[in-house]
């Protein structure tokens, strides 16, 4: 899974369908950004992601669904070509932002709780160099 | 974050605390897996994690809390000593088990309605050598 946005704060989830086929925010990411751009280059580079990158998540995606999530229209010298959703794919994003913001809210609490024990400061202090 | 248990279906979650600091899977089971062993060799062993991994990430989890989650006690000519919870860890273990569990609640008929658009079959299909 790639994680676009890793250093974000708070729930990072994943779904695991079946073996080998899982849904998670960089492959959302991913889907969204076609949605938006009409292209797989241009959603790909919004990631600094390469093109084949890109590629290789909507092929996966595509072969795990019954019929594929994204449509991509081959033409143009330079190979981009257009790409954009189905209804199938437009769905299942629709579906995964659903499930992603219920469980945000099921553990916004215990994440919230879990922060004020953590240390404070911004810096992890290193392991204590008496302790060995 | 290692996952102990990729292959499992359904939710996978982690939350991420602070930059760099981050709650998963691998960390909670082996959170409970010194619970249950009151040792980090054993509790390691279990994942087929080595000592030394083990060791890093509950540094990593003490360096991130304002009190260690794990405590350890040297000793013994084999340098394995005991480890066990402390109140910290045990209530970070619960509290990550019940955010577990309400977010999988919170997403089990998103999963189940993903599902149900699933190609059918064991294998998944390569891609069509005609579509090149």
């Amino acid at each position: 899974m790639t994680h676009v946005d890793d250093d974000s704060q708070g729930l990072r989830f994943r779904i695991v369908l079946k073996p080998g086929a899982a849904l998670g925010p960089g492959k959302a990411d991913l889907l969204q950004a076609i949605a938006e751009t009409g292209s797989l280059t241009a959603a790909a580079a919004r990631f600094t992601m390469s093109y084949k990158r890109g590629w290789t998540l909507i092929r996966e995606m595509n072969a795990a669904f019954s019929t594929p999530l994204v449509e991509t229209e081959k033409g143009g010298s330079g190979g981009g070509g257009g790409a954009k959703l189905t209804d199938l794919g437009r769905y299942v994003l629709d579906r995964y932002r659903q499930m992603e913001s219920d469980a945000e809210a099921a553990v916004a609490a215990g994440v919230a709780d879990l922060r004020k024990h953590l240390k404070r400061g911004k810096d992890r202090k290193p392991a204590d160099p008496d302790a060995g």
